[in-house]
């Protein structure tokens, strides 16, 4: 096995996730579920040493790049967000403080977009290793999840961008609410008959959600079909909000398999051209270029 | 005191509550948390029993009159719904089964919409308490509450209705969500603010969401003003989904104080003419209305 050269960590609220990086080729890898939201500030150093301290060389300094939550200010060390118009990566990163002398740790900023007001930490770093698979690239990203983003790019700049609470809203509406009872599996064709409805009326998303309910006690609305259904009534709610995102632009995108599918179908069914990319391979490709960009300084300043 | 002639019952899903009338007077009123949520069918009887069991004159029966969930599937009886269009009030109401030999219990069934499918039980009777207390009145209710509801009442009949999840996204929101550390108290500027943009784009609600948390991270927006501004989104997404009702309508809020301040203060700003009801007093008129039918079929029989 190579050398270990560096490591690569995506810190989220609810995970860690680390890549070691010998050359360009990932050697090991590992996560655990110490997340920011479980951590203080001075915890963040042994959640990350769980993990990756027999990767560590003796006796010589490894650089560790971090992305996500854990530059928030209830994370590791506050990385203030940098604001757009910009370039999604930043130039410099903000050092965390450790004690393990074999440690040297990098945080990469988030955005901040000041009206509307939003804010991201961690899909900057996709959006970068996107922008570096494909150079030149202008168009919207797409990143679904928890909390959806829309971005729009241009001239290798991040212009603007929006979140939407689909994800979550999904996640209480089907664990907390009434519906609850009603929802469970999924039957594909509900997804489209909810994806058509979200889309064509938006705004009758609060009703909706209750006609689920009333389907189940009047029709015998299966609960697969109807969880289904939500999940398109959401998808479709949050995507003709997006227009003025998608509308006339190609889009990108950025996620996990099943979720990363439904958004694509979604914008298949009103001609977007789009595509998906996985989000591990583009967030490994933008936390390689804030390492290109790492030596590239100590370079500068070694010469 | 009066001797009690029979006993009204209010039984939903979270609560249990109970008015002892003699004539036309309320003489006793008991509630608890026994509600149709908490309940197996065998354990109704003993739910009221420890509220009126007092109350029961011995050695003859006593009436009675129970509307909400209690007449749902897993109620005390199923009372089936009945489909609009069609009075509020049925004709005729459903035995629940008793031990006690002081009880004769009757449940009150809901509504049913076919299509869009939705369902009520228990509004239906302040839908006719409200028309008891308002002979001849046309025009549309709206009953703000956890599943927020609105009827087209014409030459009394409920034409169509239509439920909104607003009052449980609300709880959902603040309590489980994302949002919940931004959100506490009550700042009134918030909910004009929220209803505002509520009203203006109803689909954007995903996108607002996230916002009011973005606000608290880069402006310091204040919980104070963040919850009341949700509310204020949400009440104005469901308000103007449900455009088609209002529109051209005097429209009458049955409901408690505060929240139906806020509807009546919404629809204002919309110049729709509108009344607030408290909803306790007609819930008791549509229970009324139903003792009043039972008495006239007891005396069709006698005669």
């Amino acid at each position: 096995m190579s050398a270990l050269d560096w490591i690569a960590v995506d810190w989220g609220t609810s995970h860690l996730r680390v890549w070691g990086i010998a050359g360009d080729a990932v050697i090991r890898a590992a996560q655990s579920d110490q997340g920011m939201g479980r951590l203080s500030a001075p915890e963040f150093e042994g959640a990350l040493l769980a993990l990756v301290s027999d990767w560590l060389p003796a006796g010589k300094l490894t650089q560790i790049i971090c992305a996500g939550m854990v530059g928030s200010r209830q994370g590791w060390v506050e990385a203030p967000y940098r604001a757009v118009p910009c370039t999604p990566l930043a130039e410099t990163f903000v050092r965390a403080p450790t004690q393990d002398p074999r440690l040297q740790v990098y945080v990469i900023p988030g955005l901040k977009q000041p009206r509307p007001a939003d804010v991201m930490r961690g899909e900057e770093v996709q959006i970068a290793g996107h922008l570096a698979r494909n150079p030149g690239w202008d168009g919207v990203i797409c990143l679904p999840g928890t909390h959806s983003k829309w971005a729009h790019l241009s001239a290798g700049e991040v212009v603007s961008f929006q979140t939407f609470l689909t994800g979550e809203s999904f996640a209480l509406l089907s664990q907390h609410s009434v519906l609850r009872h009603s929802l469970s599996g999924w039957e594909e064709a509900g997804f489209a008959e909810g994806l058509a409805q979200g889309l064509e009326r938006p705004e009758r998303l609060l009703a909706r959600l209750f006609t689920l309910r009333a389907e189940g006690l009047l029709d015998g609305l299966s609960p697969a079909l109807a969880r289904a259904r939500l999940s398109g009534l959401l998808i479709g709610a949050e995507i003709a909000s997006a227009k003025p995102y998608w509308l006339g632009q190609q889009v990108a995108v950025l996620g996990e398999g099943a979720l990363a599918r439904l958004y694509v179908q979604a914008l298949e069914t009103l001609s977007v051209p789009v595509r998906a990319h996985p989000a591990d391979d583009t967030t490994l490709a933008g936390l390689k270029l804030a390492r290109a960009r790492l030596l590239q300084q100590e370079n500068l300043c070694a010469n």
